[in-house]
């Protein structure tokens, strides 16, 4: 089985890890350099995108800032999946505020915003506070911005006007500023006889706007159950085919959908070890039709990301219940180098070993993670 | 870090897989073609070995019937682990004989043969029933003869003089036949500064002389010990730095050691899904010097070996706790192509797990795997 994989990050690394096992030998298109790689060995396979969907038995996605020609193309091949209108939809904010709304699934209220007339129509609709996302390309807090006293609204309309000048196809979207205690979301997989298996909820902690620690959380059985239904109902909506993730907010126990991503997700890293068959090999066997496989949690895990580094102090690897994944990429600031994933037999040893991991690690490089911590019981 | 390994099959395959997530890259040198591949993609690197150990970091082996100037070469580096030593008593039964004295661990009485003179001592030494096993070459129960009756002998001498005569390197170990109720192996590393790490014992049953299923047995502290103990007599012995695997019959709780294996073994796969680190991250970390990991029992294991299919039914992968693990290999009778690992939380479960996979594999492929399952309790 041969899949071609829109991206060469590490998450399609990580497929082509996932992949080798199952004799899933995995492309990848490398949208920057508009060339065809080997995911893990970034060899250039040396064939353009055309031929490289021709020979691929099967064409898929490790994220959705995809030039829409591109997207196009892989939908006319018949064998893109989740196809171009899921990717589309985790691309824009606006196409996925409406598919939010067919699916008849919680998010926070919002107003499209194009012009100065939509800005303060959205303020008066909505009220303060607000959040302002750019539709495009905005994740891990980029292109965002806050509205909390009215007379910062002139000013904010200065900073918005300019970027939706600099881009014609941008727009932004307005949301209800939502007071949630914290972010969970929920990665699962729907196939093509529309067979959903979802892994435990998560728990996401984020460090200036990016994610830093994810913990799998069992036992909130209700929680777990809303999260599992607006899924389903969103990926039923989109005929969805592969592993989705949803962020949500949890606000008193009831969860509004944040956003959506048609892929594998950083927030389900812990499922490699922490689940029988992970999010990687799950998204593997959706889109090359094979039986789902099991999304059970094995053992309390949790996962750190390695952010800007390219070293961890290899005491951490001695402990029990830790596996490092580096993603072999050069050293860059704030760049996603890597991840910890670690696991335990219950949560009071899993608590015991995040501390002796965080003894380990330096802290200016990994901030804030005794918080986290601290909510493990 | 940068690893050579002797050897382009599916070991070297799996190590590659087990170090990308620790930016461990790994080529691999084909013997039989004398080049240098990924192991993954077999693509041809386009180098020669000097070379390949000039760039690698580390020079390490997948199997151990390795020609001896190349062995000398990889040797001479001074980066090459475990070393030529322990290489060469893998792939020479007499030096193994040899080592196992000086180690002062228990194995079958032996007697070497070059010419009828010495067949007909080793019989009078060491009575009948006697195995012959060849000194070179002579895995998976190739170049092995048995001798129960007197009578035989002269027949015996025939084929076994054939043999030798075809071959002035080789020569004949002759053993006391060892009436064994089970052969164990025990997969364990030990790294440069001497510490020892291994996995729980495994049980291993054969079909045809090659490996069909291994099941990791855990709960005998007896066993376990006297493993262990003579597992680190040959590893001191050896000084030696990677995993080794040892196998051994278990005579009424009296462990002989029957060969040794300067390398991940086959019998240690299941520690893929039954162990926090599994045995090629374990190899990868002691020939690289990064602190071993925990080789303790997750959950109850087994794998099963695919020999000569390259297809299983896909069914298989809807059962919880399966992992199916292809080599990427083209189908040839009798050849390894595959393993299943399967995994429970408890030993009635992995029985019955075991059996739902029994009834959905082509029993003519998969010979004797009730009889396995019936042992599981």
């Amino acid at each position: 089985m041969k899949v071609l994989v829109l991206g060469a990050g590490q998450l399609a690394r990580m497929m082509a890890l996932a992949g080798a096992p199952l004799n899933i030998s995995i492309s990848a298109y490398d949208v920057n350099s508009d060339s065809i790689v080997h995911p893990l060995t970034q060899q250039n396979l040396g064939k353009g995108l055309a031929n490289a969907i021709a020979d691929a038995d099967v064409v898929t996605a490790e994220f959705e800032h995809i030039p829409l020609p591109v997207l196009a193309q892989c939908q006319q091949s018949g064998k893109f999946f989740p196809g171009e209108a899921a990717i589309k939809a985790g691309g824009d904010r606006r196409l996925e505020k409406q598919l939010l709304d067919s699916a008849g699934v919680r998010s926070a209220s919002y107003h499209i915003i194009n012009n100065e007339a939509d800005f303060n129509a959205a303020i008066s609709k909505l009220g303060l506070p607000l959040v302002f996302k750019s539709a495009l390309a905005g994740y891990d807090g980029k292109g965002q911005w806050r509205l909390k006293q009215p007379g910062q609204a002139a000013a904010l309309w200065q900073d918005i006007s300019a970027f939706l000048a600099a881009d014609n196809k941008q727009a932004i979207v307005a949301e209800q500023f939502i007071p949630f205690q914290r972010e969970v979301s929920l990665i699962g997989a729907r196939n093509s006889r529309g067979e959903v298996q979802v892994y435990p909820l998560t728990e996401n902690h984020h460090v200036n706007g990016v994610l830093s620690v994810s913990l799998a959380i069992a036992g909130n059985e209700q929680l777990q159950q809303q999260a599992q239904q607006m899924f389903t109902a969103v990926a039923n909506q989109l005929n969805y085919v592969g592993v989705l993730a949803i962020e949500f907010f949890d606000v008193n126990g009831e969860l509004l959908v944040n956003e959506i991503a048609p892929r594998v997700h950083n927030s389900g890293h812990w499922t490699q070890q922490g689940a029988d068959v992970c999010q990687f090999e799950q998204h593997l066997r959706a889109v090359c039709v094979l039986p789902l496989g099991s999304t059970a949690l094995l053992r309390p895990s949790l996962m750190v990301n390695i952010l800007g580094e390219d070293t961890v102090p290899e005491q951490i690897l001695a402990l029990p219940g830790l596996h490092l994944h580096w993603y072999g990429k050069s050293k860059r600031a704030g760049r996603k180098m890597g991840h910890i994933n670690l696991s335990a037999d219950n949560n009071a040893q899993l608590k015991q070993r995040f501390e002796q991991l965080i003894a380990l690690l330096p802290a200016a490089a990994f901030p804030e993670l005794a918080q986290m911590a601290d909510r493990l019981n």
